[in-house]
């Protein structure tokens, strides 16, 4: 329950205001050179306080690969990715201490487990999420290593202001916004609607929309192991994420089959549909074509305005949350929903090596 | 990959058109009391030909429990379900052998595989859910004998009809409904819908919204196990869904803060929320608020209409699909929403022994 | 817990006197040609009745391949295997209801379920690897495809008489004996013990020895995924074995490390020891050389002597067990101890091909 | 295959020579108040250089746990607990980095990975045991807190010395002895045997008894979850050990079934057996008996003679082998024997929360 893959797998481990966050991956083959320097910035490009409306909390986040690297290359052995915590200040948090915040872990935990560590929501945190970065960027190099994987990420919607539908989107397009929407028009608008939320102590949220190109067909095991399937329990673990759809998804609902349906066509030597309602996935196996979905967030829970709620005795309570807060999460959650694509592409990957070629 | 839950786990097996489809049940407690007629009426909700605009296919899909059971009780040991496929024709499928179904799993299984079962849709048909139903009864007999568990499940979108909010929804609505749609206008509007995709050879998508009630606070586990990530697994393993969603879904992403929030409050003895945009799960555990999530159906691939496509040997080709085929498989998909749901419930349910409770 | 394997993967459900025994394989590649033929010879080995000094249940075992079987080949998907119980006759077993058995699972079976299938051990019966026998031949069936696999599986031991230490062993000689024993002259000693104790009502227990050519090196996984620990594990699942040991085993115990260590040498063409005290595995891996492993079983709990015991109402009681039951369990066990072997070898040899070769 | 356990699960990571070895645990219940100087004592009872005739590097072996804690007892979150390498000398492994060490995993693990840490073993060296050790210990004090859980491990054969059965045996017995071995007279005679050994440059094995008390009948589970596999699994995954056996093991295979039973009474308010042939698991599952188990070991490898070998370009070489190691491993791995055997056990226990009591 706290592991990512089944042949890729990444173990996850720490809390937000204990000593690390880390992960162990297993089952990386031996023989892929890393490039360490990619998977620093990959878990930079997740770090707080990179703009003015994220927190205020300060961490270098510096990745230590503490295991399973030889000679710069993976070893066969598990990864073991360690990134302190040097910025953890739990007393931030000890009005929390007896305290159920509204949209937070804080109560279903302690019915959970008994007791809880409420310094900046322990277990619960986003914070976890940046040694799995690191661990998405190994698998992100892993499948680079395979085929010509490209991957591409970014913010379509943040509150009301949605991003038009473009063609061709690059990386370099989705860094040059600040908020990691390739659109500079949308981004703009963005900005306003986050600054109006900051005035009034309110917080927004939004989607991300990923896309995937080159997949090799093959990739996805049926049932229960459908692409599909397994991207979306990825995504649905990232905190606040409350709703995953991929190629015409909800609006598919709405469709006949003669609209929705994809012929099949063969040119440039291989097999394609014309169109591509079908997201790139049919019976959670993947075709060739590009591989997309979206991801909706709720906004983030911790608001500037007083909340009423109840404390830990149950009785009624006032809540006014200070600390180091973002506005808007999504555009930081970016390189969280990318992680997670490649750990489990790569793990679907390998399970594909299997499936035939005796 | 054909396994569904990890201690409560039901691996899946059987084609479409081969001897049986069939699962084994791991995990489930000695020493349930099990009601069978349920479990075969489980089974029966099902079925193929149970309304005009159903498949053609007639199967007594009689449930036989080959282990397992002693004394009209789980022994603990595995639980093997199979179901007979008695009215198998696989010659009607002789004239797909050499093509690619557009929107089926054809082609993307010929590419993992290098071989193809292509009666009937072989593995990746709906059919091999028969026997996940009678599982998913066990797992809610398995929910029933341990708290008030209460699951409304039913169609609230087929095509462009939509059902308006209720408030109060009984599965005895849901029954009374051919369309397993709780009200009356707005399934005659569906039915009409369903009577003119008909005519024109056509189909329809939808979606099935769900509800729990009485579901205890504590339920579900962090990180990779969020309750919401094991949901959307399960829901997304069902055939032509492309959308999962919980609590405000998609739409709490235009939604601010404060208010999307949910105040705690403490009444009745228990601990609960004034409002419930949350959807009944906090941090991926359950809060004791109403579980409710919806599910989107694309409309399915077999239509009347001659369609372009290419064969096997990526030449051009027509083809009219005939055999037996449902015009919109949403009301059918109720029981299995339903299964899955319960097998995830139930897997969870038992994982929850474990967290406290020394 | 009633799985073997991790890749490719055996569930296996059933009771002794149920509808059926079976199992599930998982994990199986596509495109592997089946030769069913010796499928049954294979489950037929372990049949009962085969000679005077086994028991007398008789059942046809008639394996059926239900699933994940296409034109002969595997497809891919899971592979049910079906063995139907014919001969079942539980009134035999009345007269155990109540009571606990001497050296049976009767009573830890109660305690752990706190209700028990009585009837022929149900569950606990070695009846229920029948079809493990069947999975077994095909990930045979696997491993010969794949490389000049060799395996040969012999009694080397019944109560006090073991065989000397034979240098070329072939399966015939081992069929040519009806004890599975490739030394005619210790063959004919242990059928001599096993009549003495067949008219004192007393039971047998003694030793398998498996030696396995043409392992490549390489296979098997680092710490607690040791080639060893899983043979082990696979090898301590079977009723009645008590003891594992591979290359010097026990005997290692009492060498010197100058004498127990082999040193590698190169000649034709590949990498090899002069001796081979270590069996084949050096740090839970396969070196190429030759695998030996050798298997201890206690005699058989069913005597037909008089025994004290005490029922399930914990009062004294007598029993004599009459019913249809095996003086020595041993020869009938070879397959079984095969079977899992090729399991845990199909398994390792698939976990090898994503060790490296990115 | 880096993982031991199921429910209470531990992952392990790490390298000799490496920044760290460790492991993280997952599925430990919250809320156990654990002892941490007990666990720090537990990792020092496995270091090195505790007596004369053991490996020379100096480690503190401190323990950190850096997450799953909260004030003092553990929060349901991984453990993940870390022990640094302080004296790792790579250097002092130069030499053997183009050579194939007989006996070690050299060869094994280059036909494994492709590449090779030469590193003091890497991934294959003992050491990465210790925070295993630590692991063990919380699954000791998670059985403690369950049950009057009682487990005394010692050595009781070094080389060709045997010790005599004897029948109470005290954990305080064991820790008088610096060979751990609860027998004056015969620890005197394998300190001489160990110190001749020595003399000669070479080293001795020897076998490791463990003797479980008060264990509840109804842990372990059927077919391949059987106590004695599980045991079997994690014992044969020690370095060097060559056999298992419990009960009456090796040795039950001369003995008649007649001899072997072991009668059932009831006395003391519980169900006991008359004598124990049997090692306290019937049907892989613990029948409230005393349980008992052997483990023996092959002496380690790095012998300070000289040999033959070849190096990693298949040519002829000499090796002889500086550095600091052991002549006899047996004593030191106590602790770890006792460690797998807490994880063990707390594992099962856990499962068996889950088999009946619905």
């Amino acid at each position: 329950m706290n592991e990512l893959g089944n042949i890729f797998k990444v173990v996850s481990f720490g809390e937000s205001h204990g000593h690390s966050v880390g992960c162990v991956i297993l089952g990386c083959p031996a023989g892929l050179k890393l490039n360490f320097d990619k998977i620093q910035q990959a878990v930079n490009r997740r770090k707080t306080n990179q703009q003015a409306y994220s927190s205020q909390r300060k961490e270098s986040d510096s990745v230590e690969m503490i295991s399973g690297i030889f000679d710069g290359m993976t070893s066969g052995a598990p990864i073991c990715i360690l990134i302190k915590n040097e910025n953890a200040q739990p007393s931030d948090y000890d009005e929390l201490k007896d305290i159920f915040r509204p949209g937070h872990a804080d109560y279903s935990y302690y019915e959970k487990y008994g007791i809880r560590d409420h310094r900046g929501g322990g277990r619960s945190s986003i914070r976890i999420t940046a040694p799995l970065v690191a661990a998405g960027e190994i698998a992100n190099q892993l499948l680079l290593h395979s085929f010509k994987y490209e991957n591409t990420t970014y913010v379509s919607q943040i509150g009301k202001v949605q991003m038009p539908e473009l063609q061709n989107i690059s990386n370099a397009m989705i860094e040059d916004s600040p908020l990691r929407c390739p659109h500079q028009e949308t981004t703009k608008q963005m900005s306003t609607q986050i600054e109006q939320a900051k005035e009034q102590g309110d917080t927004l949220g939004g989607a991300i929309s990923c896309r995937i190109k080159n997949m090799p067909p093959g990739i996805g095991e049926p049932i229960f192991g459908k692409l599909q399937a397994q991207l979306a329990h990825a995504m649905m673990s990232i905190n606040t994420v409350k709703c995953f759809e991929y190629g015409e998804g909800k609006q598919s609902a709405i469709m006949n089959g003669s609209e929705h349906n994809d012929p099949f066509i063969y040119g440039e030597e291989k097999v394609k549909t014309i169109t591509n309602h079908h997201g790139g996935i049919l019976g959670g196996i993947s075709t060739g074509m590009d591989i997309n979905f979206r991801v909706y967030f709720k906004p983030i829970s911790s608001i500037r305005q007083e909340q009423k709620t109840i404390n830990t005795h149950f009785s009624e309570a006032k809540i006014q949350i200070g600390g180091r807060h973002d506005v808007c999460a999504v555009p930081r959650a970016v390189p969280i929903v990318e992680a997670y694509t490649h750990i489990t592409l790569a793990d679907l990957y390998l399970h594909q090596k299997l499936s035939k070629n005796l």
